[in-house]
């Protein structure tokens, strides 16, 4: 027989909430105490089996995606995370065991991120597995990095490599066939982004405007070019590739439109070139200048030979 | 064909994103300036269709219903609502015109509530209509009402009625006839509960433990005096009853053990009664006290002729 809810809640969920305003979980809601001259950020992602990740993804994966898709949202607007609340609804064939797996996974990213379980909501589903969770964090007033902000002239920068995920994805659904190590580091990142959280707080007061790659690059772009009422042109062949994909068909396509990377896509001042290349290296983290901010509201993209080109995807719509 | 994603986020949603800090539903997450000697307080709730509303119940409703489950939550707690967080997973089948009456509920209760939406995320899934709300309310620093710190001796106060929404469901599910006047009592009591916020709020400095009524009486009672390792002993025929419940048949069972009443269940010392009667005159709505703390750790049910029953089922366990 599976556990019940609150076994469950008080043998797994319970050591996940060591913040002291999750009440041990044993109240409707949970307490939060902002600091002196913060904002709160708060951001929401919803994950579905068989739409968001594969049913047979390990457990603990799935749970920190879950988190680091949030935590990756905070970090675009530059804010620190202090902790979450998580919404689950469970199909019957979610073993005692699968739960255990996938909270052991929240518990490593408790420790990796410092932050905790504040509370939440666990219900049955006749569907799929069905996750939601709200990341709080919080960032000095008035220090939020937005996605308008940009002006013309700006240069547009992304952290480290474009397209990962997306190919992940396709060697996980067997679409794709690539030597071995690129495979173990093409599905890492499609299964366990890492948000650039030191890099959104590092940019605060630097970028202009900035977002998360969720949905690819051509589509975020878009995000920030229509906040700002600006345009840009993208050349293909600068995007930052890892040596796994580089050689992979289609790297440059999933680069464009694949979304999943989590990487982080902002815009700065030209004056702030020599900042944001000691702040790669101080982060060891690849910052790389793919674009120009520029009037009028179109996104051209163009290839290596000046050549305009229409990217196969523009990216993810979720329904 | 159907709106998409970023179409019903614009046409749909972003009327309801009224607060400055949702940033008109443009970016990646949302920003919050809590007010100065408050704490925040983040209650999140899930709702699957078929296991917490029914497939064919007004959309608007049960909008609503997913938002005031989790007021409900915060007025438990004293705490005034700010804002809220919606994750909405949607199935091929639920149409653009369901969404424009989903979110007319919202906005419904955005005017009752002096609320907004903050934020949060749409995807689509092939189960069930999933949602999950995160409501953010704030409590002075220190005030909030937890389930822990009655004593032996206190008051068990409750509000409203008992029982009506479990009865309302069984009408909707034709497990149930009764007159039409209580069918239509008992059916709104099931899918538009009335958060007790303005109650929560006036019981901080009053109230020694405070709960919502979801799982039922028992089950509820029972998490009260779990956290405040105290027992009670509950008269079954002293529960308030409507006019509309008094002569159904197993009322009194549902007054004990039926989940979605959203009353609020709190304890007092005796000296407050006459408090807890004028805020009963003044916010117009019945407090009832139905039973009073005692040591040990047991909660004894007793039928009219002060014999022990047991209730025919102990509440709502989740999964």
């Amino acid at each position: 027989m599976p556990e019940g809810e609150f076994e469950f809640i008080a043998r797994r969920l319970r050591p996940l909430a060591t913040a002291p305003g999750a009440l041990n979980l044993v109240d409707d809601a949970a307490l939060l105490d902002p600091s002196h001259g913060q904002q709160l950020v708060l951001a929401k992602d919803a994950m579905v089996a068989g739409v968001h990740f594969l049913e047979g993804d390990p457990p603990g994966q799935i749970a920190q995606k879950l988190l680091r898709v949030n935590l990756s949202d905070l970090a675009a607007m530059g804010a620190a995370p202090l902790g979450y609340l998580l919404a689950l609804a469970r199909p019957q064939n979610i073993t005692d065991d699968w739960l255990a797996a996938f909270c052991a996974g929240l518990a490593a990213d408790n420790a990796e991120f410092a932050i905790a379980l504040l509370g939440g909501d666990t219900v049955s589903t006749p569907g799929p597995l069905t996750l939601s969770l709200t990341a709080i964090g919080e960032v000095p007033k008035g220090a939020a990095l937005l996605r308008s902000g940009t002006k013309p002239g700006d240069d547009v920068w992304v952290s480290g490599t474009l397209g990962d995920a997306a190919l992940g994805l396709k060697v996980l659904r067997g679409e794709l066939e690539v030597p071995e190590d690129a495979r173990a580091h093409l599905i890492e990142r499609y299964r366990l982004p890492r948000p650039r959280l030191a890099l959104g707080e590092a940019l605060r007061g630097i970028a202009s405007a900035a977002i998360d790659i969720s949905d690819g690059l051509v589509a975020d772009l878009g995000h920030i070019l229509e906040a700002s009422a600006v345009g840009a042109e993208l050349r293909a062949d600068q995007l930052p590739l890892s040596a796994a994909a580089r050689d992979v068909p289609g790297a440059r396509d999933s680069a464009l439109a694949g979304g999943d990377d989590y990487e982080l896509l902002f815009t700065a001042p030209d004056e702030r070139r020599a900042e944001i290349a000691a702040l790669a290296r101080r982060l060891d983290l690849p910052l790389t200048r793919i674009s120009e901010i520029r009037g009028g509201a179109d996104l051209s993209i163009l290839d290596a030979k000046g050549q305009a080109i229409e990217p196969a995807s523009k990216g993810w719509q979720h329904f």
